[in-house]
């Protein structure tokens, strides 16, 4: 029961209701190329009754006995499902009780089986018993299961009339009503307190819902998808396909590695159930490729790290190496610096106008190299400053000069802060933002080298801003949860942005700007062209601007202690601040609306940034 | 400015705008009976502008010396005012930089003069600028001083016709407008995380908010109270009064432990303002005095206990001796032996029948010689086995029995779970009940002894039932949160109930059944008059049914992890389930209306009853 990958095979499994002999079935699915095989752990009929005769006093096995499969078998290729008639939210004190000692013997007998996943449906929107026993169960016991709630992605029609027929207009207005499983899922979750051992697998129909809708889920901690065989379509040579729009699905869940289960019968009699299994491949071998971003980002999906300090510490060669194989970001700077000389050196100067370019941290040299490749490029003439408070990669640079650049470069030892510059920058190139833009420090910086700028130099980057969108994730929400730290106050780890490659997320929302920086900071020196080279040469992490192909920023996250549910039409209001002490700068940030939280990072006491 | 208490006299202050020189200010108010100064720290038209000269560069002190004072005076006689003219929230940027500037300077000379609170006022509904700058402050170096947040009960007559000329209908109908400033206050303290050094300075105005609104706001952390001379009325000698309604919030206040702030002139100007000040002295003379019950609990106010879990632990002396002073309990047991003696033995067999009454879990006695003294009233015969599993406790009985009850009574030193008793009773009398009913588990003990009740005996109790209700309070909320111990989870204080005489909370609803018991547990034995007796000697801790004088029993909370916020109109949907594992009983609880919270304390992780 391996999870696919991109690029390896899609993981499928054999739904089926009634399994009366499973080593046989488990073979005859194995060979049509199913991975593994979901089935109920008791028989169907064989309901129990435990607190009424006979069914109470009943002798014999309650189910099959283990020895029918070996303990590896049961480990690897089997998903245990719940007794379909098992109803612990049941009103009726009988049945739920029923109920209740029917679902702690099939999770105790999955434990006991060692099944790798157990499925669990989600009939309606009252849970709380079902999450509670399941909870219970979790808690209780060293097994490791992971439970896949089985929702369908809409509401069966049935209810979904019903609704009309009760709250008409408003449950046709708002799309509520297509919400409804969605709610359900979220009331399980939560009352589960999100735990992780607790996924879904969302039933496909037919019938799909809104874009919206389905980016909603997309943003669930889904790990299977079930296809019932009804939902497939017929090609002219009599093989199953499936509509574009259930394509666009199956390409998303390929993204999240989910696997595959196929239920109902086979219904293209011509062919055989592996014709479904070939079409998923099929579709699986023509996904759209990964771009050069997810390929470079491969592995590190909803991996959370720590934002880098450059200022604080100093990085390392590793890190500079994969900051310099973008393979977008330094030309883009070489125009932008090609740009400025042409504006700045009129053709009749080029021979004599020796322009001053600084580079501003230049770690081991990426910049001066795109620098000086710009000169060439516009023909003018260059004298570079490489400046680096880093003296590990002084090293490097040292080396660049005396291998390659000459006495064109002068290599400076030093922080920018710091510096007495021997005279003034034309143009000074830095490279010194992070995912949230200042968020390393590049305003303090260049503020401190900004007196050795002529009154009309040029920076480059000239302005920089940050943006902020709101997302759901239970699976980041977990990811920060799990970084609680013993020693640290309880929700420290709630209060420290992330840099994250987001996957597993739902952005409920476009990205607004948060803080915009300006270099040189005296406004009278702002002029049009700098801004144009920016517009013309912007780099951009914004998914809709991202500039194509480059991977040196994955976003920055900011956690929230306590999810905030919102609905359809709710305005989200986020106070950020910037708050700098002379010795540190960090950020808060509070939801204000449609409730506040509290305030997260008061004071910097969990997360600051060392000047 | 020490705080005042029941039967001591109210503190009470003196808030002025404007203190030209506050040593001779500070005496006359002193001398007309006030405890404590309110006054601006800065002069109120020295309006400070940070980064625009003149302002800016102005020489000499930023406001007067604290050499006009001792620091013992500072620390106990002034409470500081924020300049009137701060805005942090402004939208304008200057104003807002200026009064950034402007209130960290005040709360850091406030810090610097070791001032015991300092009163900031909340003017509307943006308030998470002010709320981070202080929430910072808090959060940075040792001062101890608390934060009084000044709060109109309504919004000012002019902010409300205006929000009913834009969104008339809706703010008529469900006085949301009316809970404006209550809004303004949730924020608040919301974005401040519910710090414990960030109360409440309510502002009594003429007009009074409804009765509900008035219960919100007493649910509050409401440290004192501004009283306006304005809302004074005036009797036929002249003096000030307040109408009944002020009355009652003022001896509400009176419980809270407010202290009282008269602001604005003197308006009864053949009086001074000393007449002000008694005639509040003389309603707290005159408030209504405590009665037994308050009288007992006083002291424990809001202070959390751990339940007691009497069949794991034994007792101490000193805990039985606590119980057995309840006035009204015993004589209630003793009623209901009398009615069951009568009901059971009619008067002609008075002479000659026995009846066979087993005490179970006697404890040092009480409920023995309350039946012995029913059975003298009743004029029937008993024979009594006081059933104790506490050897300690033992000693007393049987220290009893030698010099009181002789051979009528039989002291069995055992579990009643475990003992063979050598007859059948009549009569099983016990006091097992928590203060939620069974969470001392009586009902596994009294099952455990059913066994030697006869077919026709009697339980005293008969049943019982346990009743929720939901409250919210953030003075307990921040008691549970600060019950959080090193070595366990960090949440698991909030899975935890605690027993508590609930003081500054705010009830939401009346209180509904939650578990009923019902002993013996046979259906068929069940009779009437058993369930008159209970009827007509109910013990209740109920607020609205509380048995007058009983004090056995403070309520017990069951906290939340998290706040959840409420509209008016909104249904609460609690779920409860009582766990029985065979070694030990617990509770798990989750609201599910109108949103889910986590279930707390799943599989009893956080706290369990030991069996």
């Amino acid at each position: 029961m391996a999870s696919g990958s991109a690029g390896s095979r899609v993981s499928c499994g054999r739904d089926l209701s009634c399994v009366p002999e499973v080593a046989d079935t488990l073979a005859a699915v194995a060979k049509l190329g199913f991975d593994f095989l979901c089935m109920p752990l008791f028989h169907p009929r064989f309901r129990r009754e435990y607190e009424r005769d006979p069914a109470k006093s009943r002798p014999g096995a309650q189910t099959r006995s283990d020895l029918l499969l070996c303990g590896r078998d049961w480990n690897t290729l089997i998903v245990g499902k719940l007794s379909p008639w098992i109803e612990t939210d049941s009103e009726l004190t009988t049945e739920r009780r029923n109920s209740e000692a029917a679902l702690v013997q099939e999770l105790n007998f999955c434990a006991y089986l060692g099944l790798p996943a157990f499925m669990i449906p989600l009939r309606g929107p009252h849970c709380a018993n079902l999450a509670r026993i399941l909870l219970n169960h979790i808690h209780t016991g060293h097994h490791s299961c992971m439970f896949w709630i089985r929702v369908p992605l809409l509401a069966p029609e049935d209810t979904r009339e019903d609704l009309i027929e009760n709250e008409s207009f408003k449950q046709m207005d708002d799309g509520s009503n297509d919400e409804k499983t969605w709610a359900w899922w979220h009331s399980f979750r939560t009352l589960c307190d999100y735990n992780k051992r607790i996924c879904l697998a969302i039933e496909i129909e037919a019938d799909l819902p809104s874009d919206t809708l389905i980016d909603k889920w997309l943003g669930e901690p889904i790990k299977a998808a079930i296809l019932p065989t009804s939902i497939f379509l017929t090609n002219k040579k009599g093989f199953p396909v499936l509509s574009k729009a259930h394509q666009r699905i199956i390409f998303r869940l390929f993204k999240l590695e989910a696997q595959f289960i196929f239920t109902g019968e086979n219904r293209h009699n011509e062919k055989d159930l592996r014709s479904y299994l070939q079409y998923l491949e099929y579709l699986n071998q023509n996904r759209p490729a990964p771009n050069a971003y997810e390929h470079f980002a491969k592995g590190y999906e909803d991996y959370l790290q720590s934002p880098l300090q450059p200022l604080m510490d100093n990085l390392e060669s590793q890190t500079y190496e994969v900051f310099e194989k973008d393979p977008i970001k330094y030309s883009q700077y070489q125009q932008a610096v090609y740009r400025c000389l042409l504006d700045r050196v009129p053709e009749e100067q080029m021979e004599t106008n020796v322009q001053v370019l600084m580079v501003l941290g230049a770690g081991r040299g990426p910049l001066v190299n795109a620098s000086l490749r710009a000169a060439k490029q516009a023909k003018r003439k260059l004298r570079v400053y490489a400046v680096e408070k880093n003296p590990n990669a002084v090293v490097t640079l040292e080396n660049w000069k005396f291998e390659e650049w000459g006495d064109q470069v002068t290599v400076v030892s030093c922080d920018m802060r710091e510096w007495t510059a021997p005279e003034k920058a034309d143009i000074i190139v830095s490279e010194l933002l992070g995912s949230f833009g200042d968020n390393e420090l590049s305003p303090e910086c260049l503020d401190g080298a900004q007196h050795f700028l002529k009154d009309d130099g040029i920076s480059i980057p000239c302005s920089y801003t940050s943006f902020l969108a709101p997302l759901s994730s239970s699976k980041l929400y977990n990811e920060v949860r799990g970084c609680r730290e013993r020693d640290k106050d309880p929700e420290c780890h709630f209060e420290t942005p992330y840099v994250v490659r987001l996957h597993n997320f739902h952005q409920l929302a476009d990205p607004k700007p948060c803080f915009t920086f300006v270099h040189p900071t005296t406004a009278i020196n702002f002029k049009y062209f700098v801004v144009a080279v920016f517009v013309a040469h912007n780099v951009s992490i914004k998914p809709e601007t991202h500039s194509p192909g480059m991977f040196s920023w994955f976003p920055i996250l900011f956690p929230l202690k306590q999810p905030i549910s919102l609905s359809c039409g709710d305005n989200v209001s986020v106070r950020f601040w910037r708050c700098n002490h002379g010795k540190k700068v960090w950020y808060e940030w509070a939801v204000t609306e449609p409730v506040c939280s509290a305030i997260h990072n008061p004071a910097g006491r969990s997360y600051t940034i060392g000047l």
